[in-house]
């Protein structure tokens, strides 16, 4: 591995070197990785835009070849690419391989929508030369490519919302080149993933600058390449403080872009009274088994619990404690995750009215996270909305609500949120409904008598949400509708059939579906 | 005429007074309008949020119903609105009634994009339970409105880009209550459509808060509206400056939120040589035609061509300058357009290399603005770029490109546009191929053979553009498209059916068009 940034179809090296961190050990992993010069990162940059009128002109057949070839190379290099990734994740073989899965069903799910063509968004308005009182010129629109889009790496899906993940999948599809800055965490794993992709690229024919990474450990390549005048949109998945600062510099450039940034959620679960009443042990251990899962590390982790307080609820906080005692405290993904964990279960624990209700086993160790139980009064959560923002981590605050009143004065509170979670039968449809419409506004994703861990990729998911879930609530990071992020309408006026694009031409020789109005 | 703001279903006074300007004249017009006071300002957001869940809930029929209801409305007042329209802006009888037209056949555009159900954009993917690995929950998805909208009336449409123009029309379609700033120029205008809409509201039975209405001739009032927190969107027609002014405003909220502002744009229009010397002379008329009609003040006023230089082009602009010298002073739409205008000529005529090809007929008059066609060398534009910033206004600035390479370099070098135009004949085509990639990067609209001026309201109309024409090149402030500005995707997990809303319910109560993936 030698750790070299890609830019285009070149290899680059830098004179400053960082390595991967072993997350179980804290120990550098073999492999020395360049710190991408700045003017190796305009040079991708500007490769990009060179590339981009001719790759987001290629035919929608073209995207989907490249996308499963992509796909292809990653699985061939699946080995290689959980190993290290094990290693820089400290997550375990099992989720790396499904994530692995899930990585290249994406990819092939933008081909399968690029095939069908309706992300092309094809308008046709003949002429109405007869019309009064004026005539109709002809007018057609399409959506294009926004131009050259900057992805990060996410820490916490080192595959799946990473070089090759949603961000990327859904830009490459819609016609634009990307410019990956990788996650500092996984370095090694990312230039595997990147390697892949710089295969395909090849293999495919296509221009060098449709796909370039850059790799380093600070904030000033990341700025560097949102700054960069040939960058149009960025995707990004992280922190809050993370998203924030990337969104300032693009609002800040000559040319304001947009960042679709997935920042900041604690997923409200509500568990209705007569479902708490029927199945409160059974949802205590699915609970225990949801908010702990990896370690917790998951943007859809069920941080916030709210229920009616009474014999119900203690049942189940008494289920929830034994279950949640017994869980082992797991490996974080790197070092600083782990200590901002503890960091933040301390602060929380030391907020008045909050108390601790089980701790899982403790490790003594620094990379780990020992899972938290922690209940508070409604009363004093609204008086303290700080308990409110993210513990990154197996952690969750359950909330006392006297009534169905403070219950809603609760979710009036919040944020918005990537997902809201019902626990209900039908007794609790009444209560349910009215809650819908507060749930509505603040959160991109409802779900009823399930966990909000495990994302569907698919056609109708959101996983979006009004800020601070992230910048950009009109749209979504995993799923089919991720690739409008990165279009935009062009309409074209009364222009003869030899200078329209294909996607237009009167025959329709891409074979697009077509909405028209006569 | 009270001079009142329609907060609202009340009528509210305020303690600051302002007046109406005769645009011919510079003297104050009947009526004292009150400044909104802050507190009615926050009483109509509040009103706006109070309203917000009933009305986005409202059936898609009983929201197309309130738009015709408005359109009617507004043709009941017409008279009244197209006398005191004319005294405020000075535009003429026949421009306000055909922009009045243009303002009702908005809304009920709208009224049947909403009958047709595809803006709710409805996805089902119903549950597989069978699948492996794991099973499939039902998800399903809709659009829905993303809360209570700004919209700010402009100085240059005082009906169709104004109170009931068509930012509110799409906002209102979408599900969102609307809150209006009038434009200062026009508050009489606007106080007549505002009443048509307040009266609509009320006929429908709607919440009261879904329409309200305040004035002022300050930016406070605007600043405190973008800055209030139950407003989710802004819609904003007017110039780069008071746009860019509201983008920083909305991006420094806590809760940053977006602003869909059109606004500069000098709209490129390229003569190909063999147009040039098929048709110079009737190019050169309809072009004298275009920059001057009422007095150039729109934002697709062709302010930038482009030819090859030669004996065609010379020919051209020799037609071309007489036309223009015979053109009227037109009296501009305020005082102050008049003056910027005048200044923003200057200013240009002044800089090195601009030559003075014609002027229109001078007045001597404040108010008035004369037309101006410059012409300079495409070197000397490349060297400033400020040649290129908007002058609002009739004028137009003629580069003179050596060869297609000037030309293709000077297109690259312009900022994002909302449209450009193309001046062709069959032999032309080869050079309108070449220039298409950085048109389209570059513009929301091409066309051929025609000229800017003239939006089409439709489905495929694109009136964006990359910034600074707008500052979200994904969308369209004219035509159906507007609607996706203000709508946001709502994922909904197992769900029972009780508890969708009826876009998704099974049995499809709303009729709505579905995409289904089974």
């Amino acid at each position: 591995m030698d750790g070299l940034s890609l830019i285009g179809a070149r290899r680059v090296a830098g004179s400053a070197i960082f390595h991967g961190i072993e997350a179980a050990t804290g120990a550098p992993l073999p492999g020395d990785f360049s710190v991408t010069p700045p003017e190796a990162l305009a040079q991708a940059c500007e490769l990009a835009s060179e590339g981009f009128d001719a790759y987001r002109e290629t035919t929608p057949e073209q995207r989907a070849t490249f996308l499963e070839t992509i796909a292809t190379a990653i699985e061939a290099r699946a080995e290689a690419i959980i190993a290290r990734a094990m290693l820089e994740s400290g997550l375990p073989q099992g989720r790396l391989t499904g994530e692995l899965a899930r990585t290249t069903g994406q990819l092939r799910l933008f081909a399968k929508v690029l095939s069908e063509g309706v992300w092309a968004g094809v308008i046709i308005e003949p002429a109405l030369p007869e019309r009064q009182p004026l005539p109709r010129p002809d007018l057609r629109s399409r959506q294009i490519a926004v131009g050259p889009v900057a992805v990060f790496g996410a820490s916490n899906f080192p595959l799946a919302f990473s070089v090759a993940g949603g961000d990327t999948a859904s830009a490459l599809a819609a016609g634009c080149p990307v410019v990956v800055k990788a996650h500092p965490a996984h370095p090694g794993t990312s230039l595997l993933v990147g390697e892949a992709i710089a295969e395909a690229v090849a293999t495919c024919g296509l221009p060098e600058g449709v796909f370039s990474m850059v790799q380093g450990p600070d904030h000033a390549l990341g700025t560097a390449l949102v700054a960069n005048p040939h960058i149009k949109a960025v995707g990004f998945t992280g922190s809050r403080g993370g998203g924030m600062a990337l969104m300032a510099v693009a609002a800040a450039r000559p040319e304001p872009i947009p960042v679709y940034a997935e920042m900041s959620s604690i997923n409200p679960v509500i568990l209705a009274p007569a479902a708490l009443a029927d199945k409160g042990e059974a949802l205590a251990k699915a609970f225990v088994g949801s908010l702990s899962l990896f370690a917790g590390q998951f943007c859809t982790n069920p941080g916030l619990v709210l229920a009616l307080e009474g014999p119900e609820l203690d049942q189940f906080l008494t289920h929830a404690a034994q279950a949640l005692a017994q869980v082992p405290a797991q490996v974080m993904l790197t070092g600083g995750i782990a200590k901002a964990y503890q960091q933040g279960i301390a602060t929380l624990q030391s907020q008045s009215g909050v108390e601790v209700l089980a701790t899982g086993v403790e490790s003594g160790g620094t990379v780990e996270g020992a899972a938290s139980l922690l209940a508070v009064a409604a009363s004093a959560l609204l008086a303290n909305p700080a308990l409110t923002h993210e513990v990154f981590g197996p952690s969750s605050l359950v909330v006392r609500c006297r009534d169905t009143a403070e219950m809603l004065a609760v979710l009036e509170g919040l944020e918005g949120q990537l997902t809201a979670t019902l626990h209900i039968v039908e007794a609790d449809y009444p209560l349910a409904a009215s809650l819908m419409p507060v749930l509505e506004r603040k959160v991109g994703r409802i779900l009823a008598n399930g966990w909000p861990t495990g994302v569907e990729v698919s056609r109708s998911m959101v996983h979006g949400g009004p800020f601070p879930a992230t910048s950009d609530p009109r749209t979504t990071s995993v799923g089919a509708m991720a690739i409008h992020r990165f279009l935009r309408p062009v309409c074209y006026q009364a222009l003869p059939d030899a200078l329209l694009p294909a996607a237009l031409q009167a025959g329709n020789p891409l074979n697009l579906p077509r909405h028209q109005f006569d």
